[in-house]
């Protein structure tokens, strides 16, 4: 167990975070976010000491001005790489294509050369995707890479996928995105025959849209091969964690993703102010804050640090613009793991062995 | 103020269900649900106690036996309807072709002789939108019905559709929907302009699936026409209450649906788990006891009492099938309100004012 496990040990069931020492370095790109150069370099100097060295990616200047705010950064496993561009929280996506120095595609180059071993980063997601999908292409089988996240769940976390990368999909996406996240829990969680859900509106297999029916059908038949599929599941198994993944389009799984965190923090608000309603229960409140406590940090998104683009042929990690220094470095430390446990090669092979 | 209405005073922010004198009895599915007739009994005993007369639709000597239960129920305006037989929660929705002496269409059948002013049932949901739909027909203008419910947000709740009625659906019914519900909420609710928020995955008008594009184009235009769009909304404004209603796709409404309602279970039960953490904590719970206590019932579906089935020629309502009395007195308080308001003529003539 690394520091990083062991500082959040009371939380067992968030996906594990162990940091190994990473033979390569991760591109951070270290500019971008809502809070800019800050929270990225405060969350690589917090990486870089569990074990993890980082490229950070950006301004020289600034990041290395940041860097001096770090007492004893120096001896640390960190590198400023210079990018001299930067793209906004507020430009346009297609913007990666025609700004090669921006610090979004000097990380997607740098684990392209094999200079890296991912790309993370809490900027522009629009930006993060297609810089990744355009310099480091698809896994071959693969027809739409998506982004996988976790939500907290009875007895662990549910793992989700597409949370947002396609709006609109095809039935044979579904089927390609149950088997890269097999793979993925397989290589980072340790699990050993991960259950598969298809998000519908009703356990049955005859309920559901018509992209749910076709994919259902599809997910049948390939169970047993590299897939476990359970069926149906509904929106109350998210939570429930009825199955280990959670397959969905790309338009649903964005809406559930921002519900669930909105619905949290509402709830969350609600219970402080009935715990604050009147003098009995603000006496209550007290005495159960910190077990309170506990609770928000396991609903807190940090927790998870960033959500994977599952399907390029290349580590690409993708954080909430408004990270903080702990999301981060277990943005980084996931990162390192999933290298470690050579994900990429895993997930090639599983598309790979389809063919014969 | 009703009975109904100042016991669940302290939740102002829940829908209105000011109990009135309806003039015609509203038609209850009295066998339907998971729990049989006691609940559904129980709960038109304590809407009739609140004003509303109620015809008890199903097995003459059942609903006479559990009726004999209820002291005083006699001076009630309670009358029981013959029904032979009952469309069970794992049958089929289509049975409603073939059985007409089901309960379900007897009380439709009710509803669309004039006989009743409103069906509500807390059986089989698909059995009931096939029957309302097949006796009572469409309202002109409208392609599809749609299941339109409440959920809880900041400030008070916000109303969604469709949330189960249709899996595939079209740009113009999402349109249809918005004014729909806009007539609904002015007359349930006494609002003056309810805004519309379209269910997306950005802001910008330029994000969704191929869908939500063409359904935002065409709200835009109908804005100041009979309805007050806001743009999209993404999934954390539900519980935020951006907008007074959210229109969406069946698919993505269900699932919206049952996540939020069993993630708001799941986290209620993290946090009883955590203040009975430690001893001081479990102190602190006790003392917070009962504003904890308010606060889940805010989340209770039961305070909603049922769905209306909105788009067909009278008035429906859908309940879960593990409703308990609470709830159905609450779905018949709000079907006698509908009655009440004229929602049916109400929402005809929005459709009819469109041909001019």
């Amino acid at each position: 167990m690394t520091a990083e496990a062991s500082s959040s040990a009371a939380n067992t069931s968030t996906p594990a975070s162990t940091a190994p020492l990473s033979t390569l370095p991760i591109a951070l790109d270290a500019v971008g976010g809502d809070h800019g150069a800050a929270p990225n370099v405060e969350g690589a100097v917090l990486a870089a000491k569990a074990g993890v060295s980082v490229l950070l990616v950006g301004d020289r200047v600034k990041l290395h001005a940041e860097l001096g705010k770090h007492a004893g950064s120096s001896n640390l496993p960190l590198e400023v790489v210079e990018a001299g561009d930067l793209i906004g929280m507020d430009e346009h996506a297609t913007d990666v294509r025609s700004r090669p120095q921006a610090s979004i595609n000097v990380c997607t180059r740098l684990v392209k050369e094999g200079k890296a071993a991912a790309a993370v980063s809490m900027g522009h997601s629009g930006a993060t995707m297609a810089s990744a999908l355009l310099t480091l292409g698809r896994i071959k089988g693969v027809d739409r890479p998506a982004i996988l996240t976790h939500l907290p769940a009875q007895g662990g976390f549910t793992t989700m996928l597409d949370v947002g990368a396609n709006a609109d999909v095809r039935p044979a996406y579904l089927a390609q995105w149950a088997r890269l996240a097999t793979v993925y829990l397989k290589v980072l969680e340790d699990r050993d025959n991960p259950s598969v859900g298809l998000l519908s509106i009703g356990e049955e297999e005859h309920k559901g849209s018509q992209l749910v029916l076709e994919a259902h059908a599809l997910l049948k038949e390939l169970h047993g091969h590299g897939i476990n599929f359970y069926g149906n599941v509904e929106g109350r198994d998210i939570f429930k964690g009825t199955t280990d993944i959670v397959v969905t389009d790309g338009f649903t799984g964005n809406v559930v993703l921002k519900l669930a965190e909105g619905e949290a923090k509402v709830l969350f608000g609600w219970v402080r102010e009935a715990l604050n309603s009147n003098l009995k229960s603000k006496v209550g409140g007290l005495l159960a804050r910190d077990a309170l406590r506990g609770l928000a940090e396991r609903m807190d998104p940090s927790t998870y640090g960033a959500s994977i683009l599952l399907g390029v042929k290349g580590l690409a990690f993708i954080g909430h613009g408004s990270a903080d220094a702990r999301a981060v470095k277990n943005a980084l430390l996931r990162a390192a793991r999933a290298h470690e446990g050579n994900l990429i090669p895993r997930l090639e092979a599983a598309f790979a062995n389809l063919e014969h």
